[in-house]
């Protein structure tokens, strides 16, 4: 090449920031061979990982070899899943097909529902807050200090004022002090966020409870809407005996859940519902915003609907239900060793969450990817989570904390108000042990 | 399984909305077999529309072979990329290689950008927009009538006063009028979005001149954000003998490129680079947002940064020249072949979207995956688009017009408006047959 003709004859070799061997540096291409070592060397890193991989809720339990063709097509859904699209290279075909199941799940018929597969939990609730923002142009949004922080980021970019309700031990939102903020805010109609399974505690906010609190101050119908942030238990709940219903049948307006979470996809994604009805009303202004396209991303991914597809279909319903009640399984059994153990340790009902004090030692946390927040640390018990992965994970947690407590100077902390006096198993609370 | 005992016991078998093959009724698994046959099935679909994909801007020339082990991890770079996740599955070594790539390629130091791996152009904007809100809240947006849909749904979203402003009939953003409306709105402070390549026509806004306009208009640095939507021609222009740079040395604040367009990433996805600078002010409120990632997303995609590195490292600078300058070629080409054939047809400078008369059959169109617009169509010549594509394309079209136009009631539609008189092959404008 010769000098100055382009912007990038100009380039200079540059690090930058990142790891030497995977810089990209050099001016001609690198060897397909030199490139699947440097992946396969990868592999074996995550190969690793995976092994002690116990701290986020992510199915890492995968088999998509039979859709590997796929990866050399871009694939794209552009806009609304139920116009077609003129980019041919889609799968609206297996998109409409996860979504009518997820419509059927929860209890909504298929002339009444609207939805698509979203990037993850966050788009789902992006697209969930904006519906609610859009049908109560001056509603207020509620949701509980336990939620996930998008949802605090999400009323800051939608300039909607956010106001936070505290939360039960359990991290149930707590319908005695909604009931007090409300009455607070009469004035203005309220978007409720409601998380079906908050992301540190697993605890299921009780929708009939928030309908009703909001019915008694006087809320009708047409002045609160109601999202459900249901990521994880969206698609845990529905196959557990006793737990509360995910159904359009109740005063909610849209539910989503993550695919990449119990059902295990490669790439993170998720499925937002909400009811038709709202669409259209979205979609008024269509000279405004130039398009009939109600989703936030516009152009999407023409993968994620086909893993959840393959992820749906190979299982069948009773294949996963059998999933969610080994995960609840495995989940009592690591609350019992550890309890039999003396260590304080929470598991709310209908949850794969188990919640208990943070090791000393981040290095041990970041070992065993546990997440971490405050004074308590959780596993949450996935399809990959083994009995003996549980078993490794206690007696190496055992072994250091002898160590981190040899001395007496460091004592187990008190998580009574993380988890409950009764829970709690430090010298003053140690009734478990 | 009883009845009554789950949610999933009332799940009726319902077709709803979708196609009977692919439908998940079942309540047992479907075997791998069966499952692999509709894939297979699907990817003889795919295979025939990949032969005729002319009217998007996505690269089909895809092998990505060599990354297929890594479907059956789920990798997930939550948060910020360069401060590292707890979550250990994740390809931010990866990411910041991209990342500093594209740092180097648009002039910004290793220590005064911040970007990341977005879910694609959408998001980047999302991001770009959000953060010169953040700048300048009450700042009014402008961006050309010629914008993509999404930064006026993006407006919507924020809440933010949008107006939009003239283009030239290249498509490029008319700064005489963009000085008239700057100096009708000189209380409030501007934040510009501009096209390097607009959806359309290709046409690239002038990041100088519209600076400079700004400046006229008395717009101090202080006072003013622009944003660059470069999804296609970002990675084309550095590549263009005397196309204009993208470059942080101008006074702008955020790029943002789409992965799955040029670079031919199987998933849609792209990148986003902006000041360091901005972050930090974002960050300032971190009690409020409860963490310190700026993403828009949170939970993010881990395969897609190792899908640019590999399309990035595999071409290098040399094997992306060579790929944009066969593009272009290949565009002035079917220019050349239509107006050969007396079809109008514009191509803008720098640009592979070869713009003309909009086929009077939609069928047509549907075909070809043509992009449409009002009387005008447009082909995008991407990196799998061949002279043999494009000839059978052409002489398609060509017969097509014998049957459309044979008894004279039709004619070719005058576009003049669309693409100047110069190219319009109308009977009044006909100057280039």
């Amino acid at each position: 090449m010769k000098k100055k003709e382009t912007q990038i004859d100009n380039i200079e070799e540059n690090d930058g920031n990142c790891n030497t061997n995977l810089a990209i540096t050099k001016c001609t291409g690198e060897t397909q061979a030199n490139l699947a070592s440097l992946i396969t060397q990868y592999v074996e890193t995550l190969n690793q990982c995976s092994f002690r991989h116990l701290g986020y809720p992510t199915n890492q339990d995968l088999n998509y070899d039979v859709l590997l063709p796929l990866l050399n097509f871009h694939l794209n859904n552009a806009g609304d899943p139920f116009l077609g699209s003129s980019f041919s290279l889609n799968s609206t075909a297996f998109e409409v097909c996860v979504l009518d199941w997820f419509a059927n799940l929860w209890e909504i018929e298929k002339n009444e529902y609207w939805g698509y597969v979203t990037t993850g939990g966050t788009e789902g609730n992006l697209h969930g807050i904006l519906v609610g923002r859009e049908q109560l142009p001056d509603g207020i949004l509620y949701t509980s200090q336990d939620s996930h922080y998008s949802i605090f980021k999400i009323a800051r970019m939608y300039r909607m004022q956010c106001v936070k309700v505290r939360t039960l031990v359990s991290g149930e939102i707590d319908c005695v002090d909604l009931k007090a903020l409300l009455v607070a805010h009469k004035d203005k109609p309220a978007i409720i966020n409601l998380n079906i399974g908050t992301t540190m505690k697993g605890a299921v906010d009780d929708v009939e409870l928030v309908i009703q609190t909001l019915e008694g101050c006087g809320f009708t119908r047409d002045r609160f809407y109601v999202h459900c942030d249901a990521a994880l238990f969206g698609m845990m709940l529905p196959f557990l005996k006793g737990a509360s219903r995910i159904s359009f049948k109740k005063a909610i307006g849209s539910v989503t859940i993550s695919g990449h979470k119990f059902l295990g996809c490669p790439i993170p994604c998720g499925v937002l519902i909400t009811r038709l009805e709202y669409i259209n009303a979205l979609s008024r202004d269509i000279e405004i915003i130039g398009s009939r396209d109600a989703t936030i991303t516009g152009s999407r991914c023409g993968h994620a609907p086909i893993f959840l597809w393959y992820a749906l279909k190979r299982r069948g319903l009773i294949g996963l239900q059998n999933e969610v009640q080994n995960c609840i399984m495995n989940a009592v059994y690591l609350q019992n060793r550890l309890r039999d153990a003396g260590i304080g340790a929470m598991l709310n009902e209908f949850s794969n969450i188990v919640i208990f004090e943070r090791p000393l030692d981040d290095e041990f946390s970041r070992r065993w990817s546990l997440a971490c927040n405050g004074n308590i640390a959780h596993v949450v018990v996935m399809q990959h989570v083994t009995i003996q992965m549980l078993d490794s994970f206690v007696s190496e947690f055992l072994q250091k904390r002898s160590i981190w407590f040899k001395d007496r100077r460091f004592q187990p902390l008190c998580i009574a108000n993380d988890i409950g006096s009764r829970n709690c198993a430090c010298s003053m609370h140690n009734s478990i042990s």
